[in-house]
């Protein structure tokens, strides 16, 4: 074997294609150098695509791909239950060949629609697992007929399930930050008067408004997911406030009200502490906890604590939190006080909007009044002593 | 295509062999699954092994592996340096293919001698890698000569690619419950009048007895690293006793002293109360978890607390903690007493081995003095009030 050769060998060598798979890349460039290595072998291949599967929704979500040429591949989101035969490939667990997408087209689901729009002639489908759990599927296609002979699907089979371990990857990531800091949260809240249902139910009512201001405020689904983890946390300061004042039942003075004041402050002294040790969560995350805890006690007009700003100066995590917050704690019972009925806690935030609250953050929250009692019933005080997860 | 071949061609469909990959199975569950779906294509591939390497001793280990047969495989342990070819494979990130094996027959070194016992005459190495970090070799071997052809080699890169994801994934949860528990120790920590660098210590004490003892006790690497993970949460509980106790300089009532004693059974509570949260735990870890930070304070002789047992009834991870805990104890500063002097603190143990601690893990503590001073020097106190972490 010649030098030349021995170079050439070197040049398509299938392992340094691969190799970019373990750099820090994101999900989307693995998949573009995986589509780079399949084509060295079927030119034909064309895209590969991976749909996420969220079962609280029913709905799948393309999530990322890599496509050939320029060709934009107009991300679709459907119901599940909505394609017939993207259900039997996840209930029979079995990939699905076509070489011939032609039969699709006179489909008139959503998803037949979008996926031959794309001019493509045969696919290749496989459905991603974790144990028993329905991850969502991998796509491969190529605009040729009859593409997906036995080998070539051989091929993309172990593509599939090296994608699937990668994905499982990812959740792994997501799981063990919300386990990280809901054991945190817990923790914390083991000295407090608050039960570990509030902060459940925070954690819901954030949701609430975060998902329904995405669309107008251009917020990431995974922005929505971090509000939702995070604010549980919000609280997480008064581990390192004194009992005497945590616990006093009558009225605080000014000197105990600083004290308690102070747990916003040392909260985010906390999470900068533990950033080295939280090293699995972006700095981007960080940010996002670290504002919360510090200013979920800000208000809208400027009069909160601990820095007294005020309107859009306020992170929006900390304006969510601010009203879950403050409404879960009107409609739960206290030692001083019996629970507020839904109604009157919904005419407060009115009343406060535009002076306590981001007066959007109200709106958004109060348009889905089914949802929040739905939350009230689901995670209602048990009366077990101590703390509740 | 009848159905008598669509039959046949569903019993070799790799798609069904490679989908044990995302079952609950381990890591050698996972190796046999990609032998066995690769056999089906070069059925003269007999092994595919891994190797970790741990950097902080320069040593390559057997992971696991899926040989064909019965043959056993010797698990063989050697200092990366020793071996050049291997050594050069890591710093080139550039796999190896050898379709005669005999050569290395002839080399002394203690890797070749054993991969060529058994009888392979070619092999496929491929170095694994999570961005710079190297993790160690992913080894396939065959009993023919030139078995590595091109096409071979192209297949086999995807399977070491899909093993290095894999094993990324594996290490991400141990580090993730090394960060977990961590973080939730400082937080605890916040309250207590001992220093992040105190557990520190504790932690790395823990682990010198630990892996002392490991030989003759016949425990595990994976024990001794739980242990090194969660030594440093035995005081968890203390998070739960009132500051007038945890924080009272001088010596506490009787009633004071019970309460402090609690720190332990809520300590255990708390664990328990989160197991639900610590998913990623598995139940034998968070078995040794609770079992250190109930029974560190048990003595050998019975007279500890909060069970009162004695010997071997006090789980060996709570006997290696007591020891660990308080040599650190003895030889930190507190507000009320001066450092002790190493000497005096191991005098103080080895009086009380055989009442206070298990004799044999003060003896297995006592072979590393070096190290321990060491640790003592690394991890000293700072002047930083509050934690560190």
């Amino acid at each position: 074997m010649g030098l030349h050769k021995l170079h050439k060998q070197q040049v398509v060598d299938p392992s340094s294609i691969l190799s970019n798979l373990h750099n820090q890349s994101n999900l989307t460039e693995k998949l573009q150098c995986l589509l780079e290595f399949i084509k060295q072998r079927h030119c034909f291949i064309n895209r590969i695509a991976v749909a996420r599967y969220d079962e609280t929704t029913d709905i799948i979500k393309t999530y990322t791909h890599a496509t050939e040429g320029k060709n934009p591949i107009p991300l679709y989101q459907t119901r599940l239950s909505e394609s017939k035969s993207l259900t039997e490939i996840m209930e029979q667990r079995k990939p699905r060949i076509l070489n011939n997408m032609n039969p699709l087209r006179s489909l008139k689901s959503e998803h037949s629609k979008k996926v031959t729009e794309l001019g493509f002639q045969s696919s290749y489908t496989v459905p991603m697992f974790q144990g028993d759990q329905f991850l969502g599927f991998v796509f491969f296609n190529s605009s040729i007929f009859n593409a997906m002979k036995q080998n070539v699907v051989t091929d993309l089979t172990v593509i599939a399930h090296l994608i699937n371990v990668l994905i499982v990857n990812e959740l792994s990531f997501i799981k063990t930050t919300k386990c990280l800091t809901q054991s945190v949260a817990t923790l914390a809240n083991y000295r407090d008067l608050e039960t570990g249902q509030h902060l459940i139910r925070v954690s819901h009512f954030s949701r609430i408004i975060a998902r329904n201001l995405a669309k107008e405020a251009g917020l990431s689904d995974e922005y929505v997911e971090l509000i939702f983890t995070f604010a549980p946390l919000h609280d997480i300061g008064k581990i390192a406030v004194a009992d005497a004042v945590l616990c006093k039942c009558g009225k605080l003075t000014d000197e105990e009200f600083i004290m308690m004041q102070s747990h916003t402050t040392q909260g985010r002294e906390m999470i900068e502490k533990l950033q080295n040790n939280l090293e699995l969560l972006s700095p981007q995350s960080c940010e996002i906890l670290k504002n919360i805890i510090y200013s979920h006690h800000e208000k809208w007009d400027g009069t909160g604590y601990p820095d007294k700003i005020s309107g859009d100066a306020i992170p929006l995590e900390a304006r969510i939190t601010s009203v879950a917050d403050v409404f879960d704690a009107l409609t739960s019972k206290r030692i001083y006080k019996d629970p507020w009925p839904v109604d009157k806690a919904i005419d407060y935030l009115m009343e406060k909007r535009g002076s306590q609250f981001d007066a959007n953050c109200v709106l958004k929250f109060l348009e889905n009044r089914d949802e929040i009692e739905s939350i009230i019933d689901k995670f209602h005080e048990t009366y077990e002593p101590g703390i509740t997860i």
